[in-house]
């Protein structure tokens, strides 16, 4: 079974853990640990924000919370022979949570998700829920049930939301250079179009003094997906899943971290999955020259795990891109998928829970968003799909009035 | 079993058949027939080019197809007692091509993908497909396979592309406005922002003299959809799903066509099912009061059917909203589809497709398009799944250099 | 699309179709047409009892059904250039009830399922339900629901419930041989071990005169499976499906019969699918040698279609090899089953079905019979799934009594 | 998350362990634990023989087993106010190898199975294969491959093949006087009809003295599945699963063991599933007098979990009940399914794999053993899925010779 080749030790923050990992992308952060082509190994990991989210029953950390610290990575992890131009095999041999602990960070049994904030980092729906909201999710094998959010009960499809190769200095540089042309058309914007360097609470591993002090001003931040994989929140890439890398610096320098029970597609609240901390085990392979080979340059592909939970009916929402004022937009997906959630969340508010509560199931739960039609011009249709089964009550449209469920209440902000 | 309401003679013009029906959405068209709620029937169809698209090896057709003439819609088919604010329940019994028919009309054991031409409809694509292709698609039992697009075979997912009710006049005032304004922000745009209304080739049932002229300059081009459902293009509507739709008319005045043998989400290529006539077999009923009661109002909400085609194994290709010139978008989701499009196309032509052969078959092939992220600023994730059983090589990457397929070449025009 | 080879007047007896088939199996049985490898072609198909089980609501009928006349097969077809030693391939391309026909013949929008009597046919559990049963099911689009069995209803998976080549007269003389060294060990046993050749009511398409009288004194009874396939009733052999026959005499002679709209595994009523007359399109081909290649020799094996109804959710029922006095058996796996089924039974009958009732919902419902441990002496372990969606409530073991269905009850004889 | 309850430490023998457990059923064996309905909590396992089966390349080990000793069962539980009547729900929350150990014990990384010579255990099929065999299969997350059968890798479906409540006196009466009966009818058949008490090796958890004694007489052996659960060795008992277990005596008495990484339906080879050590956590509730509520009264019933692995394309191999001599038989499923595994042993042999080779794949991985028909006189049919996917090569049959797999060979004894 696989070594453990980044030990976590949840009682601590992510500084003072035995191996250093980063929180920010650049090509010389050192590698701590070396594998070879063909290797299994286990990485531990911390939950994004170092155990500052809390089991509680109010909202204030997520309101407060300090998006410069996020994401916690584990690594980079270096493999030999590994150059520019390969293909990174990664198999995903197991991920869970934290295995046998009870405690008080995330991980531990439990995970939670949250709304942000609209002037402390905002969402996919922050004009219409601009406070912040939490929901704390207990784990019972593979199944979450959250005391504030009743009647939903779902099996997880346990995924890291980031794993990337480490950036070259020319793509980092890319990177900060098409990102600041983006911030500087609206600069004050809230929330900001992009999140720029950040040296204050940068985290780069092992680098010191003018090494870290350069580093730490041009090292970019994890929130997005680019290039190197990252930040990808693609719920399928679970148990199972096979992952091909590009490699842009020797080694490949791979890393990883903010892992999730559970997420629907879009993560639509921004720290919609169910986070937590926990464990990963790997394998690596190495295709010389595969980027070239199988014109592998942009993204990373790859092939997903096939024990996904099986489930057989869904109710689908539809969206299209028309905003909520009447204005028409040309082929906009990403204000379909908006109308489509929204849709979805009226939809539930009829069966009883809060609107916070629904957008919060659609963040957790395995729901599925699909590009439906993206070309009869000017509407983009958008549909998202939620398997029935999740939920206590039925939630079909029929002839007689809905059920309503007991609805408690998820966390606010006091 | 259900009788036919609505008969189609394939080898005659959409105008002359014995019920005409219509393309352009207008609430004083008349039913051409009357349902209950609980009644099945069968409605026949005819393809949405009305027949014009032909069985060649060239692409002059799809070229020179004139779209002021779709979609051949099949209806309107009045629901007694359905009355705005109900919910119209429709479910889909059965649909396939024409039955026990070979012939020159597509439906008639064949059908077509085309991309359009920049200059004439363009598509998802088309800044990079700027010319005219084709594809005919031969149909064996549920399986379809094309001459033009050789090493690939997939079932069908049959499914109509256009469903919906009839839209009151305030909701078609609506759509008018809305689009309008935006064809004014670009009204010289090739291809157009939208599609205003077109007397010419306006088809409107039984209209005729001034009611017909009044409709005409005012009725809906059928290509969006839009809140009555409309031009979805959704690939999973097929047999054994149930549909719920807004009711904004006395009646609800359904209508239907473009039937799809098979389409990819987000019918890329815009004629990018597999277009063919063929017959629906649908049941009705109404939910009183529904559009209130569970808050379907700005679209029609569904349950997929439960027979969809088992594929277990995908390569998915992931796309973020930078586009190929190195600048960065905002949360583009359309962006980020189109980048991982064009990625799967590139990674498809290093086994020996020409590109428009791969584009094809994206529009055509049941892969599915998903918004895996959007609050990851500034970059939407999207992924386009493909199954890989649908190709006759094996596509997956590996260390041996990629197996070629004997291309042949899709249709082009000259 | 494919022609129809061999047409079948519903309305009309088996003996007086434009081509007459044949319930017996014989290699001297002509060819009623022949077929190319590689073509495709439509067979009709009248119900195994050739329309003589009504729409009724008693079960006179199947209690004095004439087993003599079973089954109703089309064919043979004669595949040009099949040998001795092939494999007969045969894709199902497409099967259903009769197209578009309302009336008063099985297939015509409606279908039935029979417990026989145990003085006439018998069937699985006949030593607990002796007497005759029926109920009628009415197909909407893919779904069957019954007025005899309420609370209830799922997805046909339609299939042929027999299909096969023609013996040789070797591997006749074969059948003929082993049959009677069975029932001489029990001649009189109700019911009988196996049925021999009976020349009454044998219909052995165009033969006449002497070759009609040798041959059916000796042709085969069609109720069981054997090298040949036959009457094999395995619900998966559905729409998608290909399947391998060995080949035993020039031109393979390919005949088929015994439409199933839906059947669970075991067809355990014996009249256990829901039977109807329809039509099914196939494909053949043929591979040259592929007995010997293959080591296919002693039945045919296949691969099933990829587009069965998708269930999520089962209730799984288990039996051993003790039967109901007590008495232990050894890896008896008919007991076991016969075990799970009466504990199902037993199960359902605490939601309000008559035991009856029940036992009609396993042989038509598409559940699953597995072998889960043939080996733990002397325990075999039989399975049965029970999709839980098939239901109208929820049957769901919980601390809550069951609910109840309200029952009404299948028809009996007087 | 859950604590552990039965440690157990791989190093050492079951009897030194610092909680003992058991090997044979008695009412007496005193719970070494005590659980309240809701509770969840951890167990762990040791392989079912203990670890004498070791990670070599000769099948001696196979061909010298004591069977006296099997199973090494972890437990009982005691669940507090569980009463005869009652059903005990158990959920299964997760169950797997060791976790992260390495090391000579199976379940440390690895797992074995075998085929049991004739004249020690046998097998489904051990008239044709009287010999001992083993292959060693490790694993690689979920995956399985070996060394001993190269060409093969699957997704293992890990499940308990044992678990169950204890009897009460009376049952265990019955079990044993029904068992001799039967091996009085043939009491020197090799291999035996039944395994009766046998004290040599009886393992009793904290029985001493005249009460072990006394049990260990009539205490019944662990290899076969009855009215408690016990060895029913279903594959598909996997995590997420909810079991119904009937209550037999105060505190229900729960135990398990004999985990399996993954098995085909029957586990056909007898040590046919890929056995080893591991944990397995579990949840448990009580539903009072639900075995009267439900007629859950001969056998438990269960809900299978919906991880499963998802295959979509399978070969179907076919049987029935005529046995390789000719000799009909009626109904007997056994037999008919006996024949469905030669005929796959056949066919694989085809492709280069050893009959020893192809008996241990049927045996060890993700195959489906169905009842399709058992009611067509006098031939039962029953059929064996097998997912393509599992195969290195393709195993599809076509008009080109088979591929052949560079077979090497699975471990004989010397």
């Amino acid at each position: 079974m696989p070594d453990v080749i980044f030990p976590v030790d949840q009682s601590k923050p992510f500084r003072e853990q035995q191996l250093v990992g980063h929180n920010r992308w650049h090509p010389d952060i050192p590698a701590v640990a070396t594998v070879k082509s063909g290797d299994s190994f286990r990485v531990e990991s911390k939950e994004w924000f170092d155990g500052t989210i809390v089991n509680s029953d109010d909202a204030n950390d997520i309101r407060d919370c300090d998006l410069s610290m996020v994401h916690q990575l584990s690594g980079p992890f270096a493999v030999e022979g590994a150059q520019p131009g390969d293909l990174l095999v990664v198999d995903i041999l197991d991920v869970g949570p934290v295995p046998q602990q009870s405690g008080p960070v995330a991980g531990q049994g439990w995970g939670y998700t949250g709304i942000f904030a609209k002037d402390n980092g905002g969402g996919f729906l922050t004009d219409w829920f601009p406070a912040a909201y939490k929901a704390i999710w207990d784990f019972t094998g593979q199944k979450a049930t959250s005391r504030h959010v009743p009647g939903v009960e779902f099996t997880g499809l346990i995924h890291p939301g980031l794993m990337g190769t480490a950036p070259s200095a020319d793509l980092l540089a890319k990177w900060n250079h098409r990102e600041a042309q983006l911030i500087a058309t609206d600069p004050d914007r809230v929330p900001p179009l992009a999140l720029p360097p950040l040296p204050s609470n940068a985290v780069l591993g092992s680098l010191t003094g003018a090494d870290y002090e350069r580093a730490a001003a041009e090292a970019a931040r994890t929130a997005p997906p680019r290039e190197n994989g990252g930040n990808q929140d693609i719920k399928n890439l679970s148990k199972g899943s096979r992952i091909f890398y590009p490699v842009f610096v020797d080694g490949a320098n791979l890393s990883l971290g903010d892992l999730h029970f559970s997420q629907g597609d879009g993560e639509i609240t921004f720290c919609g999955a169910i986070e937590m901390g926990g464990y990963i085990d790997l394998r690596v392979e190495i295709i010389k020259g595969g980027m070239e080979t199988y014109g592998v340059t942009t993204n990373p592909i790859f092939m997903p795990g096939i024990v996904e939970p099986r489930y057989s009916e869904f109710l689908t929402f539809v969206g299209f891109s028309v905003d909520r004022n009447g204005t028409q937009h040309y082929l906009d997906t990403t204000l379909a998928y908006q109308n489509a959630c929204l849709n979805a969340i009226e939809y539930l508010s009829k069966f009883g829970w809060t609107k916070e509560q629904a957008y919060l199931i659609l963040g957790a739960a395995p729901v599925e968003g699909r590009m439906s039609g993206v070309v009869d011009v000017p509407n983009s249709c958008a549909t998202l799909y939620i398997p029935t089964a999740i939920f206590d009550i039925d939630v079909r449209p029929s002839s007689t009035p809905p059920q309503r469920i007991d609805r408690g209440q998820c966390a606010v902000s006091n």
